[in-house]
């Protein structure tokens, strides 16, 4: 990284570098997210498109497709069919978590209701297919409607996992590639398909979104436990709720038959008490998950970054670059 | 009708017809909702799919396909397809509706929990489009898209238009093709769209599937204020939900002031006392409007059935005659 490098983010750079086709992505988020007939649908879109975030995964639709040398113009449509397929989870993640904050906001379930929320994904994903049948590519259709899938099975995968400690770290791996890595893959991997690119190079921007998408779930599932600047969610969180991520699955793993009361009482029967929090970490600090943890996201974090060597050199590529390391950095 | 005929009813006949078809589309359905990753999928799935129902809209693919010659093997693909975006929506509608009671069973909320309910929807969804994209036919994705499409928006303007007494008949009708007519038509489409039929007999295919889903749902509203042998529903739940129908559009259309005030408080305030019902009841009667929907529910019939004329003479064709005709002779 040169220094004036380092003075902005990857994400920044990358935002700056696409700023162009950004815009033409967010004009055509507006005006498809429009309802002729039921003006309740674009009120929450906006509430929620409105509130910003960091459009990660359109930008590696337009990045993917950019760096293979595409010149358009469906990769917009791509991009903004990938943010709205991630809207329509995000709506119907808040009915399902019961959530009442999404990215500081009240959610729109709070807003108006579970109803909207659901029906109002429904139309999202309806219209994310839209915008891929305009593309007249079937692999791209291909491509995302097996992305949904594998995001509704991780979702329902999560469900029927929490509160069972004999969860795996296979099992935890299917979660995570279901509710970021696979909707991350499909981003890049799509952004290579519109510009005709060669397989092999479609096949590493697969590997690439894929190991950037589990990298970055499992630094919010440490971060979880060891907090972090800005994150905006408290320690413990997912101890509270059940959710077994990597740690502690490994951390029952070599756990002991005491350690297996106080995780059947904490996670399965959900019964806490004070202390119980500082217990498990202090269960977690022990057998070295945090730590082990850590060096998986870093690992995953390089193979996505080996990814990128199949592919052309380009401005955007070292962005890419940039991107897998600043995803981990918010560990170290 | 002949006497023979007279005996079985319409859909009966259908399913006879195309027993074979019928089958293939039953193991496809069994195949493609399993999920090797998440068992409650398939747990969910079966219980709403097990329960039975007409299985109208994939017989109408089905039946479409075979009208205009189709040999296969594509159309199963896309029966599948149908009963598949049909049952997510069912899923979705039951969050939606908080119902407890779905063909006389339990519904997957009350028995699981609106999570699942709106998971295993959106995995349907998802499987659905992989089973069109196998078609190999962007038209026909762009025909189930469309209809996805139109029947979030309009399941979204149902929600809004609840407790509104100005909805107009323009409004309900937007309503009810998007609940039910949307799905009728793409599905009778795509049959056509499979087979490689003449534009002209597509189009005929889908002004029949229209104008059928309308007569149905018109009926369904209706038998809603008059009852119904078997229709396992109560005289006016729509009027104690304050759902606007037809027949209530109408007669607050033709009402007096002081008509009003009793709509507003009844639908719009939702405050109900001993005698509204009947009093509603009244109002309908005294203003024509069980009759003049009543007659719509015929004319649409009628519809669907002049545009059968397009079609090529076929055993099945005088099957769907005949069910345009039951359709709505649930009302005589």
């Amino acid at each position: 990284m040169s220094l004036d490098h380092a003075a902005t983010k990857p994400h920044e750079r990358l935002a700056a570098a696409l700023a162009d086709d950004m815009a033409a992505v967010n004009d055509m988020i507006a005006a498809r997210m429009a309802s002729e007939h039921a003006p309740r649908i674009p009120e929450v879109t906006a509430h929620l498109v409105g509130a910003g975030g960091k459009r990660l995964r359109p930008m590696l639709t337009l990045a993917a497709a950019r760096m293979c040398g595409y010149d358009g113009p469906f990769h917009v449509h791509l991009a903004a069919t990938v943010e709205f397929i991630h809207t329509a989870t995000l709506l119907h993640d808040d009915v399902v978590d019961e959530s009442d904050k999404r990215r500081g906001r009240p959610t729109a379930n709070l807003l108006w209701d579970n109803t909207s929320s659901v029906l109002v994904g429904d139309y999202l994903f309806a219209r994310s297919f839209q915008l891929m049948v305009e593309t007249g590519s079937l692999r791209v259709l291909d491509i995302l409607a097996n992305a949904s899938a594998t995001i509704a099975e991780g979702e329902v995968l999560q469900l029927t996992a929490a509160r069972n400690i004999k969860t795996t770290e296979d099992t935890y791996l299917k979660v995570v590639r279901g509710k970021t890595a696979a909707l991350f893959s499909a981003a890049t991997q799509v952004g290579g398909v519109i510009a005709a690119a060669p397989e092999d190079q479609i096949a590493a921007l697969y590997a690439y979104g894929d190991a950037l998408g589990i990298a970055f779930q499992i630094v919010d599932d440490l971060l979880d436990w060891q907090g972090g600047a800005g994150i905006g969610k408290n320690i413990g969180d997912d101890f509270r709720e059940g959710k077994l991520t990597m740690p502690v699955i490994r951390a029952i793993a070599a756990g002991d038959t005491t350690d297996t009361v106080f995780w059947t009482r904490t996670l399965e029967k959900r019964v806490q008490e004070t202390g119980d929090l500082e217990h498990a970490l202090a269960l977690l600090q022990q057998h070295g998950t945090l730590d082990s943890t850590r060096d998986d996201a870093l690992m995953w974090a390089e193979r996505a970054k080996d990814a990128l060597n199949a592919l052309p050199d380009h401005e955007i590529k070292g962005m890419l670059t940039d991107l897998a390391d600043y995803v981990v950095a918010r560990l170290v």
